[in-house]
């Protein structure tokens, strides 16, 4: 039995660290002048981290650690048109065309002939609603959410919302440390679609629940179908 | 008759423009420099208007609005120690305590106790679930919304999820733009508590309102009991 059926958003739905990639690229090039031995995806990352639990997801505050890290790997000689060009490049990627990843459109209305789907996305709440605007599938899912974390109690609190018992919730996305671990750690089942690149934030051991008896993977969501019908006769 | 009564967040129950006005002054202080006959308020405030769009609400946004205008203002003279003071004063206001304005407790109690409460507040999804946490109100409410705008639709969408017709539905704010004229526009009731400073971009002309029926104005909450207890005898 299936009472709700839930999509991650970036990176599930849409083309979202590629996004991230490309600009990490750019950014790379900028800072090519200051670049000594330093490791500069590592030293932006690690400005990411000690800045998320003030600035929390999203690309506003990637921006400001791109920045941020430019100042301190460069001993502030990074110039003003440096910046400019820093803050040019987080505004492309909020302007960036939502691209959908193949047979998005189709799974998400396969599944909706059998259940009520909604979407769960984390992050900054005006780039998601921003995205879900122009990913032109709003329309399509019965209910959004988009939290600050997707860890164990934000599913929880999704649930109790909707009088959904967790066994019969089903949990699609890229992310094993956002939407595989907590769905299957509240007993809820999880189907993992593996992007081309995690970020390194979002990275976890997997055989910690590849063995799990809710757990599946499928290489895209053309075999979503499937895996649903599977499930719910189980 | 009264079903809900909703509570706006920033400069309603806790301090927020202080906040942003304190650090325009030492945003200010940091562009005296380079200022000439700029009025430094005009141009940060046409900045934050042309990124309203792209960035959204909320500090990140404001930071980031800083360092352009910064930028822009110094002909690319500003250099990377400025720039990382106004970074320094995005993150100092994330990590300003969240202080409450005078009888919020007190007001929020007493009302509970004859209608169901929430809150609803606009802007970032990060930066307002944090204030909530820090105000130490979190559970003195029965929902919470946060929503990149509030405008009739984003209105219409919480009372219609919860079933309550817009004539039983009471919303109390500073704001003239995003909590009293959208309310009226639905049919609902407002209560304006002014707020000493009000942004550019939620003054609106109040005359258009202050004539309506379901409109009541008040100096500090300490006075909505009296006020909810005459509109739920209308």
């Amino acid at each position: 039995m299936i009472e709700l059926v839930a999509f991650d958003g970036d990176d599930t739905l849409w083309h979202n660290e590629s996004i991230f990639s490309m600009t990490q690229q750019r950014f790379s090039e900028l800072m090519e002048p200051y670049l000594e031995d330093d490791d500069l995806h590592e030293r932006l990352f690690a400005t990411e981290m000690r800045n998320l639990r003030l600035f929390g997801y999203g690309v506003k505050s990637f921006t400001l650690s791109m920045i941020e890290t430019a100042i301190e790997l460069s001993d502030a000689r990074v110039t003003a048109e440096e910046i400019a060009a820093i803050i040019h490049a987080g505004r492309s990627m909020l302007q960036h065309p939502v691209e959908l990843l193949e047979g998005v459109e189709d799974a998400i209305e396969r599944v909706s002939e059998h259940h009520p789907v909604m979407l769960i996305t984390k992050g900054d709440l005006f780039d998601q609603e921003s995205k879900l605007a122009r990913s032109g599938l709003g329309e399509r899912f019965d209910a959004v959410e988009i939290v600050t974390e997707k860890d164990e109690t934000a599913y929880r609190r999704v649930l109790t919302r909707r009088g959904v018992p967790a066994d019969r919730f089903v949990m699609i996305g890229n992310s094993g440390r956002s939407d595989i671990e907590p769905a299957l750690a509240l007993g809820a089942w999880a189907v993992h679609v593996p992007y081309h690149i995690t970020w390194e934030h979002e990275k976890v051991d997997e055989t910690a629940f590849a063995s799990n008896d809710r757990y599946r993977r499928i290489e895209s969501l053309a075999e979503l179908p499937a895996v649903l019908a599977d499930i719910a006769a189980a």
